[in-house]
Parts: C-alpha cells; structure tokens; sequence
C-alpha cells in the first residue's frame, strides 16, 4: 500500500461535511461535535493497528510500536474554532494518518511511530491556547488561572475538562508521553500571504516568533472640540497615531521578518465634541531573534516617551504576555527543506508568526520542525481559509518524506 | 436702585444650593429640579414688575414694557447637563435680571425689554440642543424626530413635553415671541482656555463656529499579527492615524481660529493578534468663515483619498451633522467691545467654538452679540466649571453697559 495523497483530501471533506455547517468549521475543544471528530479519527486510524490512548491533558494518541522505545512524533490538532476553517489543525492530524498507514503497510518501523491530536489547540471556548501541548511540554504554569476561567455560558473550565475526562490537577502528568521522543514533525497550513505571493507550495518554518504583548496607554486632557484652540491641546490620539505610525518605521529598521502591530485603539471619551483625553493602545511585536525583539521593545518603549513629551502626554506600558522565539531543529531543518524540494522543486524558509503546538514540544527540547503549505489569501480562522487540492496533495508527500527522512536519521 | 452685580454672584450661590448636589448642577430640562428652578426664577423676577409668559415652546419670558413695542433681548438657560458646572446657562439668566432690575428702577425704558431662559439649551436628555431658542427662531424642522426621541428610560420626548405644558405641535407658534425684536445679548462663560491665557476676564463674541462633522471610515483587511509581513498589510488604523495628524496641520494652515478634532477612532476587530480591519473616525471641523470651513473639509477629504491610496485603503464619509458660521452683528460688536473696555480696560474679540441660544436667534435675523467671561482651565460640563467671583461680577457690569447702550442705539 503506498502513500494516497488524495485521500487525505477526500478525508478532510468529509470531517468538513461531518463537523462544520454553512458557517464553517464548528470543532471547538471540549464539545460534543469536538468528540464526534476525535471518534471519527479513531475510526480512520484503526485500520493501520496503531493503539490508541487519550492522555491526562485529553491529548488522543495513535502508537505504532516499531523496533526501538524512541519515537518519532507527528503532531496536529483537530479542534478548530467556531466558524472556522477546514484546513487548520486537521490537516495535520490527517495527513499524519496517511503517513501512518504507509509507515504501517511497511511493517516494522526502526522507531515508534506516534500521531498525537493535541487537545485544544485554539484556546477558542476559554480563551488560552495550546492546551494540551503545553501540559505535555511541562510548560503550562497558570494552572490555578484555568481552574477559574468560564467560558461565554458562564462553564468553568475545570467542569468542562471534567466531562470530557479531564483532571486539571493531574494534566502534568501527560509529560511523560514524551518521554523517548526523538523528533517531533507538524504540517500546518500558512495563515500568512508569504507562499502565495511567492508562487511556491511549500515551506520550512525555522521557529516560532518571539512575541512581546502590551497595552500602551496615552493621557492628555478632554476637551471641548469647538473652544480648544489647537496649541491648547493635549490629545491622546494624537500619540497613538504617532506610535502607530512609527512602529512600522522600527519594524522596518529590525528587519529579519519583523512585524509591529497596533490591533486596537480604545478612545475615551470618544464623543465628537471632545478632544481625546485617553488612548489605549494594543501593541504587538514579533520576531525569531531574541535580541532584535528586545530591541524592538526598547525602541517602542523610547518613542512613545518621546512622542508623550512633543504631545504633553502621559504615557503607560502594561504587559499583556511575551513568550521568547523558538527556533526548530537545524538538522530537521535541513531535512524539511530537501523533502519539499524532492516534492515541489524549490523550497523557502520562513519563520512562523503565529505560536503552534509544535513551540511547546521544541520547548520541551524535542527536536522539531514544521512544514508550511501554502495559504489562498493568507486567510485562516473563517470559512474562506482555502489551500489549493494539489499543494494540500504536495504537503501530504513533503510530511511523508520528512517522516521517512527522520526516521532514518533519528533511528 | 443702582446695578448691585455681588448680588447675582450670590443668587447663582442660592440657585446651586437650590438645585445642585455633590456631583453639581441637575437642573436638566423637562425635569421637576428644572421646574423647581423656572419657579424659583419667576419669584425673583416678581419684584421687578415684569410680566411672566411661558410660550409654546416652553420658553420663560418676563417682560418690561416700554415706550416701543420694539424690544431688547436679554437671554441665558437654567437648565443644565447633569453634573453640571455652576454657571453654565444661569449666569446669564442671573446676570439678565439684575440688568432688568436696574431698567426697570430708572423707570419706563425707551424700548420694551425682555428676559429670556430659553428651555432645554443643553439637550441633555433627549440628545438635541438649542429646542427653545430653535422653535421660537423657526428653524426646528424636525419635530418627527423629536416626537420618537426616548431619553435613557425609555421615556417618549413628546411624552415629556406634554407633561410640562408643551405640545410639539404648536412649538413653531413661539416664533411670535421674536417679532419687534431689536437686539438680542447673552453672556456667557467661554468654556474655552483662550481669555485665561491671554489673563482677561471677558471678550466679545464674533459669532459662533460653523461645524462640519463626519464620521470618516477606512477599510482595509484583517490578518494575522503575526503571519502578515509589513509590506502585505491593508491596515486602516494607519489611515486613520494619518488623517489625525494631518487634520491638525489641515488646521494650522487655514488659520483664524480654525479647529479640527478626531474625536474617537473605532476599530474592528480591534484585537491584539489582528491587523485592524476598519477604523471608524469621528471627525468635526470649526470655522467662522464659510469658506474657509469649505475649505478644510475639502482638504480633509483630499487628504483621506491620498492616505487611502497609499495604504491601499477605501474610505467611506457619512456625513453626522453640519451648520453654517452665524456672524453677530456688527454694531453690537463694537457696542459690546466699548462696554467690556469700560468696565475692564482690555477687549479681546473670539469666535465661539460651542453653539449658543444666541446662534439661533442670530440666525432669525435678530442683530445679536454675545459676551464672553474667562473659564478657570476651560472647563463647562462638570462641577469643576469655575470663574473668579471679581469676573462675574464684571461681566455683570458689561452685560449692563451693553444693554444700556443698545437701549440707546436701537430705540
């Protein structure tokens, strides 16, 4: 039996027409059509004889025990959120499962083969992502955090995690699921414009950004909008609109992929008769290099102040999050780039904006790599996400060489 | 009886002990502190022999005939916004009768004189100002609007009306109340920081501002904060942030007093990890001169379609509401100009950025001017609304002066 590419295709329609409804993808974690989806897998994947067991964190596993203890992971994520797309996460988990059955069809492998479907992965219900990975990983820290978390409903997260198995105090213990874990492979589709606008199907993700989150606050004075002269004014806006503009410009100087947003702007009081007394500002910046981010916070940080003093600002930081850059595996890297140029002819290497379970698993020192197939429009979380059959068909054989590749290396 | 101006300083003590609480002034129209304060002005009056009328449009009118039944205008409002400051409205009412006071002392006046507290200047419960002096000018066109105006309970305006004695379908008949009049002078705290900063205590109003407001929307695309690279992006922040900085300099350039305000920017979705999609501006522009007024709208425009361009951007205008500049009349100007250096040595003339009752009547055809008394820090609408004792006793002096000399000049 060799490698079906297309039925990885036909099978991502039929999860589509099984889970998701005229508004997209309706997978989201710790529901009923969350369930449904992860029983159907364990249909699909029954055939290849591979066990399987879901673990402390509700992450489902397939093992196909081969010749050594050492494992060579693949990994996705079958919960999407409400509304979404039919590529994101499932893609993976599905072109995993082509993986394995031809893997399986050759008998033996040198290493345990093992398919992990992380657990909410999108965070969409309570509003914290890559849960299950970062229970695996070790990294998860905000246990006491989730226990409160409710979802829209008002559900805590810790009964939700309870109907569906879920021991929030014993979720660490799904750590020891990768143990022996000699690589860690995951394909995930773009969600950026970077492939398309370059014409290539594929890519190699060289890590994960970097990301420093903070909510920068400006404060003047309201006032009327018809008795203020304009040399009497200290308006808020204004140092928001100058900090939006010149993030671009720090962006630009870093260089490196860098990007800077501004995802919101809260105005108060907001009314047209007043001048702006404060502005909130959402601020975003995102780098693979660790110094360079730093560096760009520092120069977010010194413009805002000077913008503050031109404008007779205050000016507030609070952080939001960060998290440090990633970077994957340089030999899987390698390895990445010459299974995409065997399948597609040339290959690109970029770094990934948005986090992935994968981040979690090469934080825990598991060798990792990612593949990114391309993305129509760059769109993702929506029902317009779209990748071309063929390149979803070239991404299912990239991953199989991969596979095929690190068992061979890491074996 | 001479003119006694300490005594209308300690009625507008009186009336904020009356009607005000710790939070200010709650004499909001169509209320029963509003009432309570219409009550409390009419026994004031009583004694000078002025004959009380409430017309159609709910409008107070004490009336001291004279040798003509030509007759001077003399107007202010006691209703407030809640929360309000201490002078806003009621020092012009105040400061009226102690001008009626001292004409009705010396005897019959060459012309009829006429006091006016025009009702609900603020329009702060139903969110529409100027309904006394608008009804009685003849230029309320839009009383369907009013009749389904609720205030934040869900109270009909119309309802309201009728149980204060008015009915929306006889407010124009006030327009009778303006024939035969000659001139018309309110007073008026600037609510402005410009008499402050020059240190004079009053000024002579030009006219009141022509406004142009406009809700300005920029679309762009939502992407991903972090898979976007800079040079893919379509953020509508950045022109918003654009037309912000540039409407100040659109501003600076027309000159004469010109204003230009971004009130508040909404954006869509408005989330950390997206590029805003679409920003929605408030925008409002000021001007005396109506060509000039033209003109900064114009280049506002202008410059939204070039910032759109660049950005790759559409920009869509609705237009939220407009009124002409209204110019006071010459004459009275000069009047009012001699009146304020007599009692304080300096006159500075300024155009009135806020709307006034005297807008109205202006715009009835009534030759009108208005004074203007020093705000402490510019501030109206709250309790913090402050001038020193010594300037409102002041502009007592020169709204009196002014009302002399127009008796003279319009008999």
């Amino acid at each position: 039996m060799s490698l079906d590419p297309a039925r990885t295709v036909a099978e991502l329609d039929e999860l589509r027409a099984l889970t998701g409804d005229d508004n997209g993808a309706q997978r989201v974690a710790w529901t009923e059509t969350w369930e449904h989806a992860r029983a159907w897998l364990r249909e699909k994947v029954a055939a290849t004889g591979a066990r399987e067991e879901i673990d402390e964190a509700g992450n489902q596993w397939f093992t196909l025990t081969g010749r050594s203890e050492g494992a060579l992971l693949i990994g996705g994520h079958i919960d999407s959120v409400p509304n979404g797309g039919w590529l994101d996460g499932c893609l993976n988990v599905l072109a995993g499962v082509e993986v394995l059955r031809r893997i399986a069809a050759e008998g033996e492998p040198p290493l345990t083969v093992r398919l992990v479907n992380w657990a909410d992965e999108e965070g969409a219900r309570f509003g914290r992502s890559l849960f299950g990975s970062s229970a695996a990983a070790g990294s998860m820290r905000d246990q006491d955090e989730i226990r409160e978390r409710r979802d829209a409903n008002g559900v805590r997260w810790e009964d939700a995690l309870r109907e569906h198995g879920v021991d929030l105090d014993r979720v660490l213990d799904a750590r020891a699921r990768l143990e022996g874990a000699r690589a860690y492979l995951e394909l995930h589709i773009e969600q950026g414009p970077v492939l398309e606008s370059m014409d290539l199907p594929l890519g190699v993700v060289l890590g994960t950004f970097g990301v420093e989150r903070h909510r920068v606050t400006f404060r003047g004075q309201a006032a009327h909008a018809g008795s203020t002269p304009m040399d009497k004014r200290r308006d808020a806006l204004a140092g928001a609109a100058r900090l939006e503009l010149e993030i671009r410009e720090i962006a630009k100087r870093t260089g490196g992929g860098a990007v800077c947003t501004m995802g919101g702007v809260v105005t108060k009081p907001g009314i047209v008769t007043s001048v702006v007394e404060t502005a909130e500002c959402l601020l975003d910046q995102r780098h693979l290099d660790a110094q360079k981010l730093a560096g760009m916070l520092a120069a977010a940080r010194d413009t805002a102040d000077w913008i503050a003093r031109e404008e007779a600002l205050e000016v507030d930081w609070e952080k939001i999050w960060s998290i440090e850059p990633i970077l994957f595996h340089d030999e899987l890297v390698e390895l990445a780039d010459a299974s995409v140029r065997e399948v597609s002819g040339t290959s690109h290497r970029l770094p990934s904006g948005p986090l992935h379970d994968a981040a979690e698993v090469a934080r825990a020192g598991v060798p990792t790599v990612m593949l990114f197939v391309q993305s129509l429009r760059g769109l993702s979380h929506t029902k317009l996400e779209d990748t071309r059959r063929e390149h979803l068909e070239l991404s299912v054989q990239a991953l199989d060489r991969l596979a095929a590749k690190a068992l061979e290396r890491f074996a």
